[in-house]
């Protein structure tokens, strides 16, 4: 195969899944309304991502700035070829997944017993145990699965995380009949090489198309994780928020999602031929920054959008 | 030898070159007091870094923030140990580095005549024939002499820079006898595989020892460039400013320089041990900030400081 054809090849297999509707407003302190969710959540459509978290089935108490997912889901414009998922906790959740006509559904849990237990209140092990029988409900009913593994690396509470800890974890939810994972360096801490030996062990043991990677750009090393995980194990899966939205409440410190449009830039100027318009990601995230009132954090929103355009070397 | 051995031994080689009161500082619209650039100074000698790019002696009708070096240079605690260097254009320049007693000046060019052009009024040959006499005079003296080489990659007016340009600029600088070279992705724009394409040309042609990488974060890849540098290159020398400060007023679109406290921050996290001190660093930086009213770019510094310490994964 020549080096160009497999350089396509390999391209179009990534994929952008885009979680700033679920995990970057759930962690915004305003409550913004319906509307401007459904446009966020429509302008994202047009930006040629492959997936959107739109939502999340949690109880309103726990998450009140998601509580009307529901009726997101309703008034969303479903774009052919798009797929759009929402987070599911419990039976409860799934019934309203199911009535949104929610086609993909994630559970969340992590490789940390103290983290699991401060956000949601069990150990890994019960965690799993208690989203067995949504796992199995969601999958009578043809739905995909993913699941979320948080704290791949580090803790906030308990510092590095072995390796060893995430397989175990990953192998559960396999077990379960999880059809993807997602595994989050939820503090944002990692470095290249600390998602090398954790890549290292999980590669060999899933479908790489069964795999995505969720970073948060704490400490600037997002795009430096997302590139050695494109480059050097070929992940074809990455999760990221318009904008560099989120954070996350039950992780002191932890900053954004890693912007999608600064993903979007790095993978393209690395030779890969995605199908998302990054300037459309910026003008959907100022739209909903300017509804949160909030500055965007991602690196290319600052930059003047006639600046952007890649030139490869020659 | 060991691998911890081998680690240890690399590792002791990393200079962080910090150009923050220079690079930084010209590309800042409001002229601040020589006082306040005293204290910036004298406050990034406290940090740890190796080097500090402390002022220029360019005219100061071309560059009026920097007009009073002299007096900076003049009036700073000069740490044993600590190089301080500055930027020297020309014969009157040089003098005036002289009168303050600079041991290391810096000349300037770039790969891109048309960015030369614009920035310096001639082309790259041109830029080097008429500092032709101030790196003899340097190195009569006894001064060592950096050789900036701006846009190695990409050039706002002329786009990709192909890597044969910037070996055929590097090697008129080091036959003219300048003894270091800084490799600059002015724009920002650059990815690792357009670094890899770079360097794979240069580390063969020049003693690592003699190269440092200066890289702008315009499009969110500076950490990840410099790790790449770091990982597959072993580039012994970074130029970094405290707080992410600069910009380029010849490169529209350019932003700041990769932040000080970043760099620190993703090579330590790759288990590199420099002994600077990114807490000393963001201090430092948020003082100059202060007095700029600008807010800082930099990751590290978004978050609070005792969220920062490294932790390796087990």
């Amino acid at each position: 195969m020549s080096e160009n054809h497999r350089q396509e090849r390999d391209s179009l297999r990534v994929r952008i899944i885009e979680v700033g509707p679920r995990d970057g407003l759930q962690n915004e302190s305003d409550i913004i309304s319906t509307e401007a969710k459904v446009s966020f959540v429509d302008a994202l459509s047009e930006t040629g991502v492959a997936e959107i978290e739109a939502g999340s089935f949690v109880s309103p108490r726990a998450i009140p700035q998601l509580a009307d997912s529901d009726e997101v889901f309703r008034k969303i414009n479903r774009k052919p070829g798009v797929v759009y998922s929402a987070l599911v906790p419990n039976e409860r959740g799934l019934e309203r997944a199911r009535a949104a006509a929610v086609s993909k559904i994630a559970v969340f849990t992590a490789a940390s017993d103290t983290f699991t237990r401060r956000n949601i209140n069990c150990t890994v092990s019960e965690s799993i145990e208690r989203f067995r029988p949504v796992v199995f409900g969601a999958k009578r009913d043809d739905m995909t699965v993913r699941g979320y593994i948080s704290t791949v690396t580090h803790c906030p509470f308990e510092g590095a995380v072995p390796p060893s800890q995430v397989l175990d974890v990953m192998r559960q939810l396999l077990d379960l009949g999880v059809d993807e994972i997602s595994l989050g360096d939820t503090v944002g801490k990692a470095a290249p090489c600390d998602m090398r030996r954790l890549l290292d062990q999980i590669v060999p043991r899933i479908e790489r198309s069964r795999l995505s990677l969720h970073v948060h750009d704490t400490c600037g090393m997002a795009v430096a994780n997302v590139l050695t995980a494109w480059t050097e194990y070929r992940i074809e899966s990455f999760d990221t928020a318009a904008g560099g939205l989120g954070g996350c409440p039950y992780a002191p410190g932890a900053s954004g999602n890693v912007a999608t449009e600064d993903v979007v830039y790095a993978l393209k100027a690395s030779r890969v031929s995605l199908p998302v318009d990054e300037r459309k990601v910026i003008a959907a995230a100022s739209e909903i920054g300017k509804v949160l009132n909030r500055r965007l954090t991602s690196r290319l929103s600052q930059v003047q959008t006639e600046q952007i355009a890649y030139e490869g070397v020659a």
